[in-house]
């Protein structure tokens, strides 16, 4: 059996993964491709590397006929996905890649956003999309919101622990290392490659980085009271990953079976040898994250270093994630793709 | 039905590339992985990206029970190979990635490699693997000889023009691009990040690279007369890929035709439409090799691009193509993994 | 004595290296810094590398006092640069690092730009900037035309060869390989980290290539005759950088000889030794150009192969050498920095 | 009056840094070079780069009169340096930019670098090379212990504010990002393009990296108590820089007041706007240090970043400082070079 699917925003770099991946998919097939801006090309014309696909060109959105997909793709910018998602059918599957129904709190959204939200009652709906937490809502839901790759990094990390109680809520520091890709297909000076090479920064520093909404979300509601961390992403010269470095107050030791013992049965999450670190270049272009905890010299201080490619573990190979198991396809079908090294 | 395989060699990057490809390949299993310097490693330990999979430890050659063995990869350096493969079972089907078994005649192979051949009665057995043009030798061959990764790309560039009579034969020249996994793992100091980054270079110009024997071989065979191309490789700063330029004298329109009506049907050679170029980021880690034709404004001269990835089409991907067709499985299999990018 | 000069075009790279060489040059000081789009801004805002510097804000063209100013550089887009230097004051120094005057038949120029040249008049004064072939004329020069940078180094390699009838001029190609700040600062989806890094390909293949026009025309003057190359560049993922690699017909010791020569007094361009060959990783951020000849395997003909810098030598540091010129100072004044490595 | 230099482990990168800034120096000269295992090559064989400067070839340190040299460049291992340090002539003004005489303290020399010290006495006349903290003493010293690039870095953030009391001491945090110069020009496999390019990681995480020892003893001299802080570097596909972000409590705008107070007349340390962060790329081969200081969003906290190359201000542009100083020449002189962009 075969479930029909399509991919709104195809243009964009996560659209372009969620294709790679799904090219080799046994049980799903592309069935259509928006793109506003670029509409009436074919993929050749827009991404070469998929031009051996036998794939429909890309249209507008609303020559699409809907009642023909069993589950829609949503690879658009936030805002403008949740006003096209707002006229979608109703009972069609969604999985948004944006960042649109990831907060529930409309007060957050507006905070974090700067506009209010136009689909606050779709907001309630969606289920948040981070798999291992939310994997039997995620099968039952309509519209799942991918997680921001920075906040997935950062919640494989954190989430155990908050949960288990093993680290100090007050004192936890999150100091990312994110590749350009992140950054999407957009042209900015800062990243073209004459600027970016050979070169790297702090953004968003302070606190000010909007996957901190998701984070005070969800470590709050796990913890039952408010958490706050510091979180501070930097750009560098590489094109797919993140590696969050976590500092952390608590038991090395303890952290590194609580971390081992919570993705033990997980087929994506690899948690490593107690002192063992994990590099990018490991995971690039695979839907593994790779997890290692190291104790620092200073009693009760810990070290917790994750890393995942932003556009596969990160954004795309989650949403098809989501998708295997809001469709009742075997979860892992399709993402077993081995990291692409050297 | 599953082959078992096995993989000497396999702490090199082809070997990598072998067992990234083999790891969704629903046919073929990896029995053995022989590497006598790292022998009792792991292969997370070898290359943590492979980390996550099921397999068996590192062994030496002689640990090997090669009657357990459908077919055996052989990733070797060059002159090793010949000296382990006369070694093992005369029944034993064998796709070598070395150059030793390339060259037909023992004085081109001496000529070009500076010592005699240890194995001339095997050099005579073994069939070349270009895929495309040696399909049917290659399905009933025991030992396959991988082709060099520049021969591949120039080949597939001009074996169908020079069959074809379509160029000058004695006004052929091949300038390539080459990335640096080409050179495989090896401590070299123009190989580190910081002197190779950043900048490019010539190398083995002037007719001294040894990949030459194979075109001398080949193109003069398909010509019937000896045929002398120029060819001048570069060092480029990027992992993967291999780009071909080449400047040939004739028609463009009629090249292109050629081109094109020699590929149609061929599941991973895409001819660009006239005047359209490749570039090596669209077809990253994937086993596909994009061929574009431009004409010069100097009449009667054309200029004919080729790129592909050197460590999956201009090695472990034919490797696997070819184990595909010895072992009777459909050609592509395992193999039909999109490009990585960006 | 110190001389005042301006830099129009500030905000573009060209504009940026003209900075960075004038810091540290004992006999110019930068009066004025003309960028309209950015007018108003500090340096430290455009550029945060040159912070350091004591230089006076971005201001709009028509706030800079030409009659202050002993010389101006114009790092202008080409078309308007023509349109800007007919309104500056007849009487002052101007080194255009533009296309603008390259040309000297406004036919060949409006063939190679697609418009009429609005200053004709002034295209006649114009002198041609490559420094070692027109040192005289520049001396005595208001206005010099800078090479383009593909041109400058096709230049030095061929000049010599052609002025010398050493090679023939029937069959010179020249691949070239060209780093990605040559396409200076400009917001193009190709020029993206994430798409240009790990990726190279050829572009304006086929003879399409402006630079080209500079060719026709200074080998045609050199050789008497019409002299038509083939010229196909390719983008590489480095930011600095040009790498031609030329094959011509001829005697490659009698070509290392000539070449050996022509500059042997040249205090930028350095000839190495029979068949050894340059990097652009050994010119980077300098403005030396490095030559190499090796003889191919086949008779008769020759590789040669030149590595410059094309922000330095293929454009700021030859405006800055040919500035000096013009105003009276020691020509290596200020360019004798050494190459940046690693 | 120009003096007389020698550099000794000259076919390093900090040699190779070294000569590069000398190069343009006018009142240095550099007399003799020292490499013994690249002893009789000329530096155009080992560093094609510096070619076009008349340089004496390299030779063994014995055969080296050092009655001729004025001052000593030691740019040897650690280890080594101590041994080659104490044969030298006993008034001669050395340099080291080792590790070798960094740490006062024989016991802690011993604890970080796993052998007793073979110089003790010298180790207690050295000073610590840190020019704006240690310039008195530089002026009047003969042996110069270089700090450690990382070292460097960490303390033009902190220094200033352990001594003015306005951040907490056990609560500071140093995440290092570290360009691959920086593990010199050693041939390892994790040093190899193919393996660091487009991937990062942490290591000597937890506390176990050899700089710390310089940390602690220059932190807790300042604040008359044992001062510990965790640092954690990572390494990242670049060639030159150090990003160092340190997380602190204290009040952010205090923070930025007194390091602005602190630098504001030192000439390559910039402190930049509140709230602006430095990046790598717009200090690169220049011997600045960029600093900038953010409020976290947390009250309380703020975090400081600063960024140098590592092979300029973080070792080879420190020492030719610290050389000027020692030798009576203006302590800029050499340095002023711009930053390398793009």
């Amino acid at each position: 059996m075969s479930y029909k699917v399509a991919i709104i925003g195809a243009s964009g770099y996560t659209g372009a993964e969620l294709i790679r991946l799904i090219a080799t998919h046994p049980e799903i097939e592309i069935a259509a491709l928006g793109a506003n801006s670029k509409a009436g090309q074919t993929i050749a014309q827009v991404f070469p590397h998929l031009r051996h696909l036998n794939l429909p060109p890309l249209v507008t959105m609303d020559q699409i006929d809907f009642d023909q997909i069993d589950l829609c793709f949503c690879a658009l910018p936030h805002k403008t996905s949740q006003e096209v998602i707002s006229q979608l059918p109703k009972t069609l599957k969604i999985v948004d890649l944006s960042a649109d129904f990831r907060l529930r709190d409309p007060e957050a959204y507006e905070q974090w956003y700067g506009n209010p939200h136009a689909a606050v009652e779709m907001q309630k709906e969606a289920v948040y999309g981070l798999t291992e937490f939310y994997r039997d809502d995620i099968k039952n839901a309509r519209l799942v919101a991918g997680t921001g790759c920075n906040a997935a990094t950062g919640q494989y990390v954190l989430r155990p622990l908050i949960a288990a109680g093993v680290i100090d809520l007050d004192n936890i520091i999150l100091d990312l290392k994110c590749a350009v890709s992140g950054a999407g297909r957009s042209l900015k000076e800062n990243l073209l490659h004459a600027e970016l090479s050979e070169g790297y920064h702090a953004y968003s520093a302070g606190g000010t980085h909007r996957h901190l909404g998701e984070f005070d979300q969800e470590f709050s509601a796990i913890a039952g009271r408010p958490v706050k961390i510091q979180f501070t992403p930097h750009l560098v010269p590489a094109n797919r990953g993140i590696l969050a470095t976590s500092y952390v107050h608590g038991d090395a030791a303890k952290i590194h079976e609580t971390l081992a013992a919570a993705y033990k049965d997980e087929p994506f999450i690899e948690v490593l040898p107690f002192k063992e670190l994990p590099s990018t270049r490991h995971i690039r272009g695979s839907n593994f994250c790779h997890i290692g905890v190291v104790a620092d010299r200073i009693e009760g201080r810990a070290i917790v270093v994750a890393a995942l490619d932003n556009l596969t573990k990160g954004s795309s190979g989650q949403a098809l994630q989501n998708a295997n198991l809001m469709l009742g396809i075997e979860e892992t079908t399709g993402l077993m793709l081995a990291p692409c090294f050297p």
